[in-house]
């Protein structure tokens, strides 16, 4: 299987939840191993570890990783903080994980996967049996099961979306859907390093994503490190772009698909979908099929979170709007199925329309 | 006449020029007056001010400005680095103003109006007589002529752009084609301050305009100031907003606007265009006759000036992107003529097709 150009998380030789911490990036690539439920809790809390199937699949690993500690700290003593659980106290350390699987799902309670992993996690715990010990073994193997889950979903994303791209292919693409926001090769960015490990010369420009700057801060570090040529821009030149005949594809991820294929993105993505339809530019959705909300009809009913004009008034630290004015600042857009000409998901390249039911996706796990 | 709400250009009690230092915006409003021509230079070098019709003012009545302070420097002895004229000495002062001119004129190379604004200058001096006094007063007079005319233009653009607002529209603008970009009440935010004078409800939403933040910085501020309900927005957002029904009309400025009405402007311009296409939006481009290039067939010919790629990698003097990622950073974009719904010119509404000739358009002043 192909390697990501960065393991986002892993396992450290400790057993600890081993991150790449995402705040220090593209400055430095700092590791950060995470052994107490505190530092997981703070590292989804801070952004030190981001993107959807990244953080859903960290929660588990970090879970598992905490009551290792736990167990450990027992027969050498409390160390780093971590609260001692005896190896034969079963009833102890499953208060220990229940309690600590609550705490994971306060740090990003929007984050639809994070819920999801720690779902997984709660029902292999009820399905466990045996001490301590054994139930540490559990969560340990029910934590790997995820991440092996979401690094062969980036694969069967990148195999699927590999076959629309062509060699000499210039790509935009927006925000960061790569290997930085899952434990595999990316969502809307596999399809790249699949074609480039199969020799296809693919170039990409990639969006700056203001507010937070994932695609300048990001999306052009992986990719660079990966070989593939990448090329920054500012989000508003994307259509100049376009009109300059110089963008064959966009690829794009999602954080929620509505049953018709209404997908709602990183504020920024409609705009692009946009531009994309007037010059007549395949516009392609990216994404797991458990980003599919079958509760949700139509896109109109994803609620869109705002987040803090901070983000807009102050760019790096430094304030760049006057005072007092008024700012808008949703963190996310939604665009219709009409403009998007294909989603991708691990089971293949759909195309409109979309109509995502029971029969067309996998029931959910757990 | 309608007073704007900062006054960008003026002169100063002591014959100076009066600017506003908008590198310090909007944290605090400096004023700084100018009497040398290496301090009118640089205030231009270093974007203190900014805008083109600004840029042009600025050069004609810095350039009056030094040549009074020269003067002034001899009967009082040499002060604030002035180079010193004899009153009686009128070829001296003629060289002293021909060599100032020919510096300002390399401060910003590109500029269209700085150039314009220069050669009227010049223009002048020639057709001036008597000692280097008296050429002085010339230049003072025909520097407050190029303001007066500014100012002149600015209230014809606001009072023809009017017609087109209606009470509780909500506008879109980009970049900052406002006040502070000239020495009136600006371009294509001269119509919104007419609007509100005469009581209409209007609101702005503006995008910041990456990568120099003209919008975040200066729209956002001046519009504030004059009491015109202000809402920023990162450039991305737009489409979304206008998806959400949220937006009436788009004004925006040009720098260049070619003989068939395809007209460049700040980048993300065009995405803005097509945007409005779309969703079924006005698109209206508010600009002096004087911007366009009637030598100039098409948008195509348009050239487009290319910037550092600093200005993308790092925001606010903090490096955000990975060292060494390639970077495309157009200042400018073309919108085709096709697209802008009308153009408004000191003349009046103008409605597609375009042709701008010599019988449409004002002789070039001298």
């Amino acid at each position: 299987m192909l390697t990501p150009p960065v393991q986002t998380v892993a396992w450290a030789p400790s057993g600890a939840l081993r991150i790449v911490d995402q705040r220090r990036l593209p400055a430095e690539l700092v590791m950060r191993d995470l052994s107490t439920l505190d530092e997981v809790a703070e590292a989804i809390r801070t952004l030190a570890v981001r993107g959807a199937p990244a953080i859903g699949v960290a929660a588990a690993m970090g879970l598992a990783a905490s009551a290792a500690a736990a167990l450990a700290a027992d027969s050498d003593g409390v160390r780093g903080g971590a609260r001692a659980v005896a190896p034969g106290d079963a009833a102890a350390m499953r208060q220990f994980l229940e309690a600590g699987a609550a705490v994971l799902r306060g740090t990003r309670p929007t984050a639809v996967n994070l819920m999801w992993a720690l779902d997984r996690m709660l029902a292999a715990l009820q399905r466990a049996s045996g001490d301590a010990a054994a139930l540490v073994q559990a969560m340990r193997d029910e934590a790997e099961r995820i991440r092996l889950d979401d690094v062969a979903m980036c694969a069967a994303l990148g195999r699927h979306g590999r076959t629309l791209l062509k060699d000499g292919m210039r790509v935009l693409t927006h925000c960061n859907a790569g290997a930085l926001a899952t434990a595999g090769m990316g969502t809307a960015l596999a399809p790249l390093y699949v074609a480039r490990a199969e020799g296809l010369n693919v170039e990409v420009f990639a969006d700056e994503t203001r507010p937070l700057l994932q695609g300048a801060r990001l999306t052009a570090w992986e990719l660079s490190r990966a070989g593939i040529p990448v090329t920054l821009i500012a989000d508003a030149m994307a259509g100049s772009l376009m009109a300059a005949g110089k963008i064959d594809l966009v690829l794009v991820g999602a954080d929620r698909i509505a049953a018709n294929g209404d997908a709602a993105n990183k504020i920024g993505t409609y705009s692009l979908a946009v531009l994309a339809k007037h010059h007549k530019i395949p516009f392609i959705v990216v994404a797991p099929s458990s980003t599919v909300d079958r509760e949700i009809a139509t896109g109109e009913q994803i609620p869109i979170e705002e987040r803090s004009a901070e983000e807009i008034t102050q760019v790096a630290g430094t304030r760049v709007a006057a005072e007092g004015v008024r700012v808008f600042n949703p963190a996310f857009d939604v665009t219709p199925a009409a403009l998007i000409s294909h989603i991708v998901t691990e089971q293949g390249v759909l195309c409109a329309p979309y109509h995502f039911d029971r029969a067309t996706l996998p029931l959910p796990p757990a």
